[in-house]
């Protein structure tokens, strides 16, 4: 009896948890130690000292009523506030506590964007590979999600292709950079490029076109010369969905933002709208007590290093071995091409070494695999032989 | 260019905004002191000093990638584990942790199921007068908001006028006792007629009708002879959606849970629905700390002395005052007749004398207004002689 809608979607997830169960079983038989799980995004760092430092420091000084009470729905203003001097003393821009809602996490900022802008049927355009949860933020708004096909090899999209697939109906362009599951930084000419030629549709069609820049992996970042521009910098109707669950390592906490540029079309009116969506949906607000420690925590990150580490392990021990595999800049993901064509046949080759991973179709990109790699070091060297192996049995 | 259904909810919010700044302009004029304001159901009482010790223990005792990290969508075994434990005791129920998942607050909790069960165009039955908020999360899923007019002077909802609204289309009912706005919690009585007819327009249309059970009350009683039943017990198709909200006053840290019954139809697919609504709405989950809190915490609760004494102080003087009152049992609202027919007039008269109000026409019923008493005892005194200067002007 439950909602049509679901009834797909409540059976991929048992999907999900059929792998997941395997990944488990596995462990009992052949032991933890020996299964390597490539296949969760989830953070494997504890969050930096100093924001359990700040937890409690709020606890004990603020006053409770205030800090576990209601806020307006977009965040405490001061909050708010350091957020938008945080963001202008980094990226040079000019937001102020007008222009940043605070949200439960990415995901819920995402979800808080579209219920503001999109109509039925309004089409929001995804460069493949993406991440599959993007399907159902736009159909929880019935909003059709196009897919732009992957620019391989670089996994950079290409405005000329992107210009083919807007329509008078699209309203959104969703970019993750650093990407999931790729882990590219798209370079500031392609975003120059997108933002003309978003320009162009939005006069040659009358319409307004936003850029929802989904930037959880922000500071996820290997290489100081390749940082992810910031794109209401280039492109006026931007909005970006941030979230401190990877760069603090806090995913449990839901605790984010939404960044809205200036001069973003009807300002006054989306700000409104984006404050009653945070209600309306049933969020609310985001968090009070993570709220008030970003307010002390805002510029603190977790220690990259130790991602940095596992990347150059993978990405170069698999490389050698005669893998394809592209370069990650930024997030926690190394995006790696099948030997075989059929990736779902190579992901269950995989298991046979108990090696866990996640087919590219899952990202709407056949013919790749991705390894999230926060994991331990330890996961990471005793995983290579085995990929050794699983190649040298496909290649004869 | 805000999406056409979020037009009349930004111009409505901002006439929220208008009177909350005519609220601040007041304060300004005549010193906030002597502006009595009842409008606003925010919690204004300290969370029991309990909760911030368990937050620190917490924090200091338990692994923070653990305790910040990513769990099931539907929150921790354990803290789920606790929650049910907590109901079997108090309430004699057979809740496991299978039957829980935890939420961000009530509001999450309820478009957790309305998403897991509503198609469009599916009924949801309210009983005037109601939470406004209920029309808006209805929305969000397409589905349509029935409402069953009040049963005036009771509020009390009687079962026989319910099944005249149920139709082939009805997949839910909403109860929420203690009630927002009138204070009043239904008997068991009409507990087990409104089951009763729900059970029987079930077989008379084949379909399955659900009872949500929004109960952010339900600790906020103030006659220990006047319990809210629990709904599991009279009503198989029953989900209950509770936040912490007002009893460990946290409305600010969004924390609530929903409790299925073990006899709702299809429970297994209806958790697993619930448990993937949570991840795809954009809640992914409960925020992680709160959860950990509330495993030390679940049976807390605030001083609910305080907003008695706020009750029987205004129940009690308007009554005398020749006001039309409706005792309330619970939650921290009272719902007085107005003595003029028009309740949006009588709330623009009042604000002559510092008083705000909310209009019953906001909660479907109009010719009442709410009054919300989580105030200071103090606001109460000065307001009571304003209440009496009013009514005699319009008394003559």
């Amino acid at each position: 009896m439950i909602a049509e809608k679901m009834k797909e979607l409540v059976s991929n997830s048992s999907v999900i948890r059929k792998m997941f169960e395997e990944g488990k079983q596995m462990a009992q038989i052949h032991g933890a130690e020996n299964v390597c799980d490539f296949s969760l995004g989830n953070p494997n760092l504890a969050a930096p000292n100093t924001v359990n430092e700040a937890l409690e420091a709020v606890i004990k000084e603020e006053d409770p009523v205030f800090l576990h009470g209601y806020m307006n729905n977009s965040g405490y203003e001061d909050v708010r506030n350091t957020v938008a001097d945080s963001l202008n003393r980094r990226f040079q821009t000019n937001f102020t506590s007008e222009s940043i809602v605070m949200t439960v996490g990415a995901a819920g900022g995402m979800n808080v964007a579209m219920k503001a802008l999109l109509n039925p049927g309004d089409e929001v355009l995804v460069f493949a590979p993406f991440f599959g949860e993007y399907r159902c933020y736009a159909s929880n708004v019935e909003a059709k999600l196009v897919i732009v096909p992957p620019n391989i090899p670089s996994f950079i999209p290409d405005a000329h292709i992107l210009a083919n697939y807007i329509t008078p109906r699209t309203k959104m362009v969703i970019i993750n950079s650093p990407n999931n599951p790729t882990g590219v930084i798209y370079p500031e000419s392609t975003i120059i490029e997108i933002a003309k030629v978003l320009e162009e549709k939005q006069k040659e069609y009358s319409t307004e076109i936003y850029i929802f820049a989904d930037e959880p992996y922000r500071e996820l970042v290997y290489d100081e010369t390749v940082k992810p521009p910031f794109i209401t910098k280039y492109y006026d109707n931007t909005i970006v969905g941030y979230s401190w669950s990877k760069s603090l390592s806090l995913p449990g906490e839901r605790i984010g933002y939404l960044a809205v540029s200036e001069n973003i079309v009807d300002f006054k009116e989306l700000m409104s709208a984006l404050n009653v969506a945070t209600r309306i949906l049933g969020f609310v607000n985001a968090p009070s007590l993570q709220q008030r420690m970003i307010a002390r925590c805002v510029d603190e990150v977790a220690d990259l290093n130790f991602y940095k580490k596992n990347r150059d392990s993978l990405y170069y021990g698999l490389s050698e071995m005669g893998y394809t595999c592209i370069k990650p800049d930024g997030a926690f993901y190394l995006w790696v091409k099948t030997p075989i064509a059929k990736d779902t046949e190579f992901v269950d080759l995989a298991k046979k070494y108990l090696l866990l991973t996640v087919p590219g179709s899952a990202f709407g990109c056949g013919g790749y695999i991705r390894l999230s790699y926060c994991v331990s070091p330890e996961t990471v060297q005793i995983a290579l032989p085995k990929f050794n192996l699983l190649l040298e049995e496909i290649e004869g």
